[in-house]
């Protein structure tokens, strides 16, 4: 099974968390190639990261994609992902774990905003 | 004139402020439907946001469409950019300017994620 897992900082604001929720539950609703969605937090609220990804490896993914939902490559981007990508890949050796790049530094990210701002 | 404005938090990491210049430079080098591309931020950085839109209007902009470019709609998204939009409004009320949702609340997020993951 093929997952993807979003990554977010985590806010004090329960409404920022629920809005991270709410894009998985949408992309979940989507025609994707994904058969499970994950999302999780750095900081300041559940599910942490390493978990919400434990969690998709326990429901039977076998390969999971990681997508850092941060517009910025600031300390949490350089530094927390690459230790969560370790701690997973020597914890799940027999899962293939992708990490993409932060979401602002997406190919398409200038075409994309374009494309919103004439709509 | 159409100008696209862009508007960050602003960090105190020089890179992360270079990424979002590098974006609205992309976005210029586009073909898009805005004569001027402007980026401005809340705090921490220059130039401020309304200082880039003041310049966008100095520059000739007749409509400003103005993008919030945060992923969750905390306090900054809540509070500031009203805020920005009252003022700018009262100071070039000869220019349309257009508030849009911020960027992770823009429709076709969902979908968009799916096609970065997929590809």
């Amino acid at each position: 099974m093929n997952a993807l897992l979003l990554v977010a900082h985590g806010s004090r604001k329960q409404s920022s968390n629920d809005e991270v929720a709410a894009l998985a539950q949408k992309i979940a609703s989507l025609n994707n190639s994904f058969d499970l969605i994950g999302h999780g937090f750095l900081e300041l609220t559940d599910p942490k990261a390493f978990d919400a990804l434990s969690d998709l490896v326990e429901k039977g993914a076998k390969q999971i994609t990681v997508l850092p939902y941060f517009l910025a490559a600031g300390h949490h981007v350089v530094s927390d992902f690459p230790e969560i990508m370790e701690k997973a890949e020597n914890e799940f050796p027999e899962v293939e774990i992708k990490l993409l790049p932060h979401l602002g530094a997406m190919e398409g990210m200038a075409q994309w905003i374009v494309e919103l701002a004439s709509a």
